[in-house]
């Protein structure tokens, strides 16, 4: 094959990020249900509807600490009322017997009955079990929170399919539900591979670096709440086709960090091939990044990212978290966005996750480049926030334009 | 005291948001350093300067898969090259014998010596060992990635304060610190009273509701990596002075939801003061959760929310976590802010914390109010995002209007 026909097909065989992600976002899985004990339940996506298992509040609830009245004696001009009792919270409700009297009430109590009407402390001066009204006018139901205002028995609090955060847990309390249904993650296995990487304890001679991708991964995981599983294959076929295959059956998901490129020992195309995974694209018009391989055996998912340490970071954020959203049945839509500060000139024709720093400015979210001095910076993502995700149709791009935004901080 | 004298003592006793912030954030502790597993440190803040072990890139790196050439060679117009030999990542680095040859490099090994242009195997045809290249000129060290062009043998990389993220992982793993130096966590109880309140798993009788609040605190905790504990106490005088004594002793921090208001059982400040807590405000300016107490005794830190379950919410995400922060170290500022979409009316005079759901247009982060039913509603907080901030001194505010915004998803 000619140089220029090489090229040719070279570029040809470079899938669109767009594309890529539309790939991906086939290739969801679902991993069935668990019941989890609530309190365990943040970040875990809910798969049933909570259901309001009362009236919200359950009962006429009184939301100041005062007195409670009938307003009809009230607006029969009344203004000193005898306190019959105290109505505290967590109390059966009392019952007022003289209409004309007033039972002392506390916030979170029943309303009694045959009152209406709550009047705060600060607004009445009791003394010898009278309470003295300093007020004109009264309002039924004043500083009363009425049953069922908020919802109703039966009422759908929280539907199916939403991630849980502190709100939901203090709903899920509410309403009883000490264990609760949720997506059961899947098991993730990620690999590193390469000869020139040593552990993080050790130190590595001239030649060789610390392995430190399956870390980045790991904790990116665990943003989702899931516990990934670590291994380190040298780059021998053999050892790596055994291992993988083994991989293959015990985990949902297999992410690689390198190997995956033109060198003699990027062994990770070849071999997953070998296995019997189907190839769903190799090769991304993206930088960084473009070595990025993905495929698919039966339900397993395998994501074979790029080496550099930067690639590896971005593709995980870009491609892993989307189908994670997806298959867990979220929105997988990146709906963020951010205002470049400054032009920016990127020549290449391809999608360009640029590095940036974000803040924020009447009410707007603006990204400064962070540049660095190449895509296997990983330093400089300790300077950065967040990548601007530049389109592959130009090169030049304006102070003031609007991209797509991922975030990691 | 007259009607109108307290009404007025009222007003004055009131502390601004702004004030009562001040007063926490004066009241920061220090929790000491603990050295942990650098995988274990996501979401920790880091207390040591992390250095460069050596240059990053510790060698001059390949950056492509292709050939090493002396780039002499090839301006003196040689386009065909003799493999010597295969520099592969991770091993030790080869010298170039014939300064006429190539030797084919790997991406991430070291530069050959006596080579010092890389060119990629798209641009070159390797046929029985010779590589004829199709290019017409390189320009010296294309496509290495120079030794310590990203940072040099001790450059701090990771400034002390920093919050761990997974881009801080990468570079503890690629430093080769296996254990890492973070801030101590506090010890936290939270601590729900009121006899109203019974176990999640329990059927509340029609008078009692569910505890909620301390889960839900417990999740905000959460966030920030801390474990706290929680406790319930009945509405007893004796019994909560001798467990809250006891969690003073214990505890770094206590947080109590409830019992703070003017209720006949509200028994709170009076039995922190007993214990010889301090009080540095009790009632602040602001919807919800304005019976907010805020006290000291010692080193131990006590912040009493009012029990409703918003302003028990909102009260952590604006004072306790601020105070986290300033006590770690971090940044306690709030730069977060929001484009509200509609015209809001608020009359009391009071900082109003309004619920919002967020979306975000042309680069802005706009805010929509989700109108609840009152301050106690915690099924509304499932479908807000955050709090966008309404000062106290005015009681109308314009659509695109921009405010400070508390985030908690």
């Amino acid at each position: 094959m000619s140089f220029l026909r090489r090229q040719e097909s070279l570029k040809m065989e470079l899938t669109t990020v767009q594309k890529a992600l539309e790939i991906i976002q086939n290739q969801t899985e679902k991993f069935g249900v668990e019941e989890i004990k609530f309190l365990k339940s943040d970040g875990r996506i809910l798969k049933e509807n909570i259901i309001a298992d009362r009236s919200f509040p359950p009962f006429n609830r009184v939301s100041m600490d005062g007195i409670a009245i009938a307003a009809e004696a009230f607006n029969k001009g009344q203004r000193e009322f005898k306190t019959e009792g105290i109505q505290p919270a967590g109390s059966p409700q009392l019952t007022m017997q003289n209409s004309n009297n007033c039972i002392e009430v506390m916030t979170g109590a029943m309303l009694p009955k045959n009152t209406d009407v709550v009047i705060q402390y600060e607004l009445i001066d009791i003394e010898n079990g009278i309470a003295k009204l300093q007020v004109d006018t009264v309002k039924k139901f004043q500083n009363v929170h009425l049953k069922g205002l908020d919802r109703e028995k039966g009422d759908v609090l929280i539907n199916e399919n939403t991630l849980i955060t502190a709100a939901e847990i203090g709903v899920l309390a509410t309403v009883g539900k000490s264990k609760v249904k949720v997506a059961k993650q899947p098991k993730v296995m990620i690999v590193s591979t390469g000869n020139e990487l040593v552990g993080v304890s050790k130190t590595p001679e001239p030649f060789q670096i610390r392995r430190s991708n399956v870390f980045t991964l790991v904790s990116l995981l665990k943003k989702l709440n899931i516990q990934a599983e670590t291994a380190h294959i040298l780059d021998d076929k053999e050892v790596l086709q055994n291992k993988i295959n083994s991989f293959l059956n015990d985990f949902d998901v297999l992410i690689f960090s390198g190997a995956v490129s033109k060198g003699k020992f990027d062994f990770i195309p070849e071999v997953l091939n070998n296995l019997g995974v189907e190839k769903l694209f190799h090769k991304v018009k993206q930088r960084p990044g473009k070595p990025f391989w993905f495929g698919k055996k039966g339900s397993k998912t395998v994501f074979a990212f790029p080496g550099n340490p930067v690639s590896t970071f971005v593709s995980c954020l870009k491609y892993f978290h989307t189908w994670y959203y997806k298959s867990m049945g979220l929105s997988s839509e990146n709906k963020q966005q951010a205002i470049l500060t400054e032009d920016y000139f990127f020549k290449p024709n391809l999608t360009y996750f640029l590095q940036v720093k974000l803040h924020q400015e009447n009410g707007q979210v603006l990204a400064t480049p962070v540049t660095g001095k190449g895509s296997g910076d990983l330093a400089n993502l300790v300077d950065s926030d967040a990548f601007l995700e530049l389109p592959d149709d130009r090169t030049n791009f304006t102070k003031g334009e609007v991209f797509p935004l991922i975030k990691y901080r």
